[in-house]
């Protein structure tokens, strides 16, 4: 199927978090922009991984959880009716500074001025564990790689593993529902935020949280996708079997840039480079915020993408608008969106 | 009055809006913070100035009041008991990364291993009209430079007068409420965001506000504080007289890096200059943020404060701990705060 092309100002491709701040800055300074997304839904990760885990370092935002951020996102872009391209990945790139063509795997022709890509991990999924007859316990629902929703742990006997944020916070967030909570990890060492850790040592000695470290998963048993214990092994080959209903592996997500990476601008990795306080890439008029964006310093905050995002949308309006002199103004009396 | 000196990881200076979100930045990495301010609440400006006023660029927080931010901004440091050190204006800044000694004003003494400037504007203090027997008018209400109870507006004859965001701002803001609202400005072009002034034609076609253009403020009359009229003057000489109630004119804030300016950094007129992404000043282990920090490209928006309170409490972390690593995570999966 070939539409007809999509005319735009800023073409933003990723539809999370920092692609939807971005549309309101960009909508807030008057330039015409296109959110663009391969997930049948905005949101990214925060709706797509856990839309109920509570992030606590939005600024204003107190303990929001994934999904609520997205809507009050949503709300807050509302009075601008941005036009959305979802379900539609962008394989193509050409074209040069203020005359782009993004063409999408659906066939779907974009032309924009400029390019904000806000692809946060890129195409993600989860890292599984190498478990003989894994596939069976994850069709099932026992073996299960994000929380939707935390209501299905109630009196669950849970393994998390993993030594990680994922697997510590969501050992916090269950440790009230769960039956038993056991945490298996193959050191002794967490990583986690030093306020996590200090929660961590209180569940363990309140008897909320089981540590069991230094294991590793070593077998799933159980018959017909219904779990019946994980068995852990340590270093030395001596073996534990836990009781449990379900297994949470949190090993981290396996990234990839996919098609941004043919492109032609610089990349690191799962990355791509950019320009501090401008947040250009190598490529001119091709920008890039959030989890995707690299420079000396980044810190992998959703309200560094935020602030990204209002850096590449001020670095834009000169591209959109090159005979006009943009005033630069303090948010707190900044205009007003239509309503 | 001396008091016992206060000991501290990381003293900052200036309660507003992005000195709370370092607060608490700090706070999520354990690190021991005062809040000193010289008013005697904390929020700054959005408390001390538009309580009242909508913000609209807060990312997931469509339009919220000053005031409202802030409430927000305490409750998500709440959990964290930061002490706070109000009408207290430092004074003295000495000693080196890691071991600063602050004084204030009243007496007090502040030990910290680094220094977080977050002062804003500095001293700020509206700048006058220089029209005859102004201050009257100040004393009786008439003549008012802060909205701080949009209510008290009702119905009233409003004379709102300058070009920049907050005459433009306040003019949208109570066309509703006001019996008439005249926007006199000496030029007949007004600095706002772009999508305000489209608001701002919208209002002018509809009758809701008379644009007075190029014209200035001449004089006022009245008797005993009670304003009757303001006169205008335009390039010509040529005069209005506008029957009015109030005068509310937004010539901008008179600033003023005050003591800061003494203690040996680096300063453009009144700001601090900073290291992008780690928001550290020409004085080692001192660090600004928000308004009061400037570098190539910085955008004076409330969410870049933010964005940089946290890139300075990050880059504070191994002035504090300098034999631990810090843990960089995605803000998702970010510990949680103490309840």
């Amino acid at each position: 199927m070939t539409d007809m092309p999509i005319e735009t100002d800023v073409a933003i491709i990723g539809a999370g978090p920092t692609g939807l701040f971005a549309a309101f800055q960009c909508a807030m300074l008057r330039l015409r922009c296109v959110l663009i997304d391969v997930l049948p839904e905005v949101g990214g990760q925060c709706v797509a991984l856990y839309p109920e885990k509570p992030i606590y370092d939005i600024p204003a935002c107190p303990a929001v959880e994934g999904a609520q951020l997205i809507a009050n996102l949503e709300q807050q872009i509302a009075p601008f009716d941005i036009p959305r391209l979802l379900k539609h990945r962008i394989e193509s790139l050409s074209g040069h500074r203020g005359a782009f063509t993004l063409g999408t795997d659906k066939g779907t022709t974009v032309t924009a001025k400029a390019v904000i890509i806000a692809a946060g991990a890129g195409a993600f999924g989860p890292n599984r564990p190498p478990l003989e007859g894994l596939e069976a316990f994850e069709e099932s629902g026992a073996v299960q790689y994000y929380v939707r929703r935390k209501a299905d742990f109630e009196n669950k006997r849970i393994v998390i593993a993993g030594g990680g944020d994922s697997a510590l916070d969501w050992a916090l967030a269950l440790k009230d529902k769960a039956e038993k909570l056991y945490l298996v990890h193959r050191r002794d060492r967490f990583r986690g935020a030093p306020e996590s850790l200090r929660l961590l040592d209180d569940a363990v000695a309140a008897g909320q949280i089981e540590k069991v470290v230094p294991y590793q998963l070593h077998a799933l048993h159980g018959a017909n996708g219904a779990l019946e214990s994980v068995e852990v092994v340590d270093l030395d080959g001596a073996t534990r079997h836990l009781e449990a209903d379900t297994l949470l592996p949190f090993f981290g997500l396996a990234t990839d840039l996919g098609p941004i990476a043919r492109w032609g601008m610089d990349t690191i990795r799962s990355t791509v480079p950019v320009t501090p306080s401008t947040c250009e890439t190598s490529m001119p008029g091709v920008f890039a915020i959030g989890d995707v964006a690299t420079y000396p310093g980044k810190l992998k905050l959703i309200l560094q993408g935020f602030s990204e995002g209002a850096m590449a949308a001020h670095s834009i309006y000169p591209i959109v608008n090159p005979d006009q002199a943009l005033h630069f103004e303090y948010s707190t009396s900044k205009g007003v969106p239509t309503v």
